[in-house]
């Protein structure tokens, strides 16, 4: 199995976070990846690709342009203003508030193009996660070409990222572009299926009325769990998508046997829906000593995962998404692609 | 004119506030209405009373009771929950994401019933903002009693706090609390005019379908300024509420010249609504050397802001909201009673 990967995505690197009323240490760090990446080489996954520059079309197939614009202009604009920390939205569109207003003011931008106050934009962060969008492309482009599976090595990841907002430690959201590109280059049927200890809530939101992309979820149930406001299970897609997503919000706890109802349930509808190709939004964050979940998984269990998700027998692109104990990051990682492998 | 404040107030004191990616001190502090207390004692406004304690039902004519519920339980489930710092909310339910969820997670439910990052939750935030609450409704009983104005010296603030959710240091909305208590013992029509420097989009929202209380507000552009989402020229209410709201979000730099057609605008509004009881939010931050604003009042215009509001005519009650120059804020709030009184 061909890895993607660009030493660009690096180049985001967050220092600190908003959490429990205080900065901390940041999380969602540039050694994911590069130990993601260390364990690929040393157990021989396969071959090692940089992604191609990909022109913006393909983002904007997903994301509204003034947000893909924003982010762009965004460092540009805080020097502007005179900041040069990491910046962190403070202040939200919610209900009664509006969300149709051109606002001038930085703080106020951020504001209307995100979700929470968790996710710091630094100087890279746009070309990082273009870089990290170009990576699923090019890992896509992969299936088109016939190949049976391919692993978009992402960061910074991406399925909390909506329509018009970053959040979750997400910007752009690759598993999206990823299957939207499959679409405009002339597969029909898309399932994308998220095993992400959290909900992928932007890429359930961009294809929520639509049938001919399925999204499949399992994950910690938001009632308990970031990003508790969408993820839950009777969340079952609407107009003409109506019956495309399913979610499986899970308790807190949940170990490999009491996952895998919800996964052998997730596999029968991929077998139902015949997709011409998967996208798995493949986080490593249900393992047991992640420092920010709560599930059960141990390192083998990613291998089973994997062995299960090559039974489904359909090409398959892996998007990396969540996973924040760092040391077991590429083991677990590199299990599901070996088990998949088989 | 009679004063109204409880020490009680003074048991919500934050310390931090997040802003520009940084943990800052906060700014919405208790001094800010220690200062004023003493002000109004050695410029001999009038007597200073205690407010009364009020049961919850004023309090839930305003705001949702799961909120009111929400404020009053949270310290103990923040505590249960193993933290102990003073709280901020982190993620929000914006578009796409749901409002309908009774989350378990308190991060959930911080997000939930809030709009902002910046204003901090402590161990004592509700009790301190149902005495500012009680505070607004003993100096509102004033007026029923036949006072033709009252100085209710709230704090923590109110006017950005909308029905269901807190921010921008606002947590109850001790001025929308007092004009539906005006409404409910029997006064027909209540004008609201918010003369702090940000718009107060809390009593803007709670009022915006009704005819029976007038809002104006003049403030700072909300494209440059917070709450940015509304206090825009084009909002002048909705159903049965269409033109009983107005806004004059005026530039950055404005000084009293610049900023007095839109209080004549305002007056006028004033005089054709005919209102029994009149409410002034009535926040400082216009002065010149406000921290976190940007407009130019000098100390002798607060003198001329009270002078004219006398000439409306109409019964007043004083609720008083921000204003961060705590050195001068005693000064400039006793400047517009004194005006008002003449």
């Amino acid at each position: 199995m061909k890895t993607v990967f660009s030493d660009t995505q690096l180049a985001h690197a967050p220092k600190q976070e908003i959490s429990d009323g205080e900065l901390k240490p940041a999380v969602e760090v540039p050694s994911r990846a590069e130990m993601v990446l260390e364990t690929v080489k040393s157990r021989k996954v396969g071959e090692i690709v940089s992604p191609d520059d990909f022109p913006i079309r393909p983002l904007h197939r997903v994301h509204a342009p003034d947000y893909v614009g924003f982010l762009e202009d965004f460092w540009d604009k805080w020097l502007a203003a005179g900041r040069s920390n990491e910046a962190f939205p403070f202040v939200w569109p919610i209900r009664s508030l509006r969300q149709d207003i051109d606002v001038n003011h930085i703080d106020g931008l951020l504001g209307r193009y995100s979700m929470d106050a968790g996710t710091p934009l630094g100087e890279n962060t746009f070309k990082a996660a273009r870089a990290s969008a170009d990576t699923a492309l090019t890992a896509a482009k992969f299936l088109l070409d016939g190949e049976q599976s391919a692993f978009a090595l992402c960061r910074p990841p991406g399925h909390h990222a909506g329509f018009d907002f970053f959040g979750g430690y997400c910007f752009l959201n690759n598993a999206a572009i990823a299957a939207q590109y499959l679409r405009d280059y002339g597969l029909h049927r898309i399932a994308i299926l998220d095993v992400d200890y959290h909900h992928g809530n932007g890429t359930q939101a961009l294809f929520y009325d639509r049938p001919d992309i399925l999204f499949l979820s399992i994950h910690a149930d938001p009632k308990d769990e970031y990003p508790y406001f969408l993820g839950y299970a009777d969340e079952t897609g609407e107009h003409a998508g109506t019956g495309f997503t399913r979610n499986w919000p899970l308790p807190l706890g949940t170990d490999w046997d009491s996952y895998t109802p919800a996964l052998e349930e997730a596999c029968r509808w991929l077998l139902v829906y015949k997709p011409d190709a998967m996208v798995v939004s493949l986080g490593m964050d249900c393992y047991e000593n992640d420092p920010i979940s709560g599930f059960r998984f141990k390192s083998e269990d990613f291998s089973r995962l994997g062995e299960r998700l090559k039974k489904v027998g359909v090409p398959t692109l892996f998007v990396m998404e969540g996973g924040y104990a760092v040391d077991a990051l590429g083991t677990n990682c590199v299990n599901v692609l070996e088990g998949f492998a088989g």
